[in-house]
């Protein structure tokens, strides 16, 4: 193992050890961009702070905990590895929980989490009940923007994602629009919903109760809701759907039933997830910031945990950006 | 919460209360499909141990920990859930390490596992050394088939795998073969070119040396190795690759530069993801049984743990599927 030091990392980047110091323990006052090269270099060189010696001190575990509720999905397990990679250039392990959308067992892995003494906790909730999060005795930081409590979040402006995909879809001259969102007590899916209603009938279109769908986030739940909204007297010609798994779902169905998208119906996704942006698939979706967002989640509960006391609180509001592919008609 | 006690569940299977308890304490002496219907019974009523009971009498923790290299590939996720969904089948809560194939960080994992007291792990390792995994104290199966020591492990034949898909590319009559496999230090991977290799040399056709790349186990890497592997002066008609994810990343070049798949150039994966199989990708490629995979770790190391005796070990070798789609030609 490697016997990176402080005074290593200063030598080759030419930067104090005050500084090397004070970024790798997460002070404030250093610049980003010094900040950037110190901890690339302290990458590079394969720096690890001292664990061991740490936690005598401190009593800490130097472990954070990532709960998500369904880690088979790209976006979560894209947020995991970011947040995975910052915890551990700060001298963190990172454990993982997958909820499976299901509240007992987020409760259940809640409990257990802090049975098991980790320093802080990074969360996205399965809904949007605050109770379940109000007691937590550990540093937290919310990937959603429920603010029953003193906690910081991070998450992207769901509602802005629902209004830019309705000026889409209208701009690209569809007119009969549906959603097929995800778990119908998401707080983020009910967001983007929102968004797109509010657009919509801003512009004078209706966004009726029959074509509003919800199910799990899952490629199976787009194939089937799409497949029972084709099977009505009034299909729609396009769908915002509530992540980029449902929309693969849809456009499986339409593939396999002949339905020519773009041309005959308009898709569009939420995440941009890897697959979004492969040539055989190039689907119009509401990119989030995953990467950026693991890692700022991981660094504001750093903030947190050094400084020792709860009234480091963080609201981060992220904007997501619409990305313009082949599942959406050319408009000009 | 629910109350479900093994009465509900003996009355609502028409089952004694002895088979139940025996069923849900993971003994013997219960038939499969009886067993089969008490644990469907019990989760469809709601049923959990009291977990807090239990721990008080047997200073369990009643957490496993699964330890693998990369949780955002679908493959370990998919066995994550599966992981996930029978470890609480039986009562227990499951924490996941990603370990970026990195041996250093599953070095720290595995400290940091047998410090938070889990009853037992379930482990991907990154690479093939087996010192690494020799003072484990805690009950433990591998999905890997190391049998450096006592472990037991659950692995499907890879060897088979490479050998399935060298018969069905030489039938298909592609004549330049190569192999853009995963890291080279993972034995999973090399088990398949092995596999690949000598089915190849069997029925007299070479795998040269500069056919045979490494490289992470992603698509841009897959993207990266195939664009080099095409500017060479003898390039391939054909590869096999080391998991889905290069698949893909050779299927996005291919498409992107214009050579037709499977006419010019013959394609094969290994795992069958959930994108496999969609008629946009419709990628032929070697099935793991993931699911299967994830809930037979799980069976085994509970008995392992409730037996408590470090006798019980089981090697189980799975058969792999070659799944024929159409990213290799038609042959009859």
């Amino acid at each position: 193992m490697s016997d990176v030091t402080i005074k290593d990392i200063a030598e080759a980047t030419g930067v104090s050890y005050a500084t090397v110091s004070r970024t790798l323990n997460n002070r404030s006052g250093v610049n980003a961009a010094t900040r950037e090269k110190i901890l690339q270099a302290a990458k590079d060189l394969g720096y690890r702070p001292n664990i061991h010696a740490r936690s005598l001190k401190t009593n800490q575990t130097f472990t954070l905990a990532l709960i998500v509720p369904d880690i088979s999905n790209p976006f979560f397990s894209d947020i995991a590895l970011a947040v995975n990679k910052t915890a551990y250039q700060y001298g963190y392990n990172t454990i993982l929980c997958s909820t499976n959308w299901d509240p007992e067992i987020e409760k259940a892995q809640l409990k257990l989490i802090q049975d098991q003494r980790v320093d802080g906790i990074i969360f996205k909730p399965a809904d949007r009940s605050p109770d379940l999060y109000l007691d937590l005795n550990i540093p937290t930081v919310m990937i959603s923007n429920l603010v029953a409590n003193g906690l910081s979040f991070i998450e992207v402006d769901n509602f802005k994602g629902g209004k830019d995909t309705a000026q889409h879809l209208i701009q690209c001259g569809y007119k009969k629009f549906s959603f097929i969102g995800g778990a119908k007590e998401s707080r983020s899916n009910s967001d983007r919903l929102e968004g797109y209603r509010k657009t919509l009938e801003k512009h004078g279109y209706q966004l009726s109760e029959e074509k509003i769908r919800f199910g799990p986030f899952t490629i199976e739940s787009g194939y089937q809701i799409i497949k029972s909204l084709m099977g009505t007297n009034d299909p729609p010609d396009c769908a915002f759907c509530g992540n980029d798994l449902i929309a693969l779902g849809v456009f499986q169905y339409l593939v396999e039933t002949g339905i020519s998208v773009p041309e005959k119906f308009g898709l569009v996704g939420f995440d941009d997830v890897y697959f979004a942006s492969l040539p055989q698939i190039q689907m119009t979706t509401v990119a989030q910031p995953r990467s950026q967002m693991g890692s700022m989640a991981v660094n504001t509960l750093i903030k947190r945990i050094e400084n020792g006391s709860s009234s480091f609180v963080e609201h981060i509001l992220l904007e997501p950006k619409l990305i313009i592919r082949k599942s959406t008609r050319n408009y000009s």
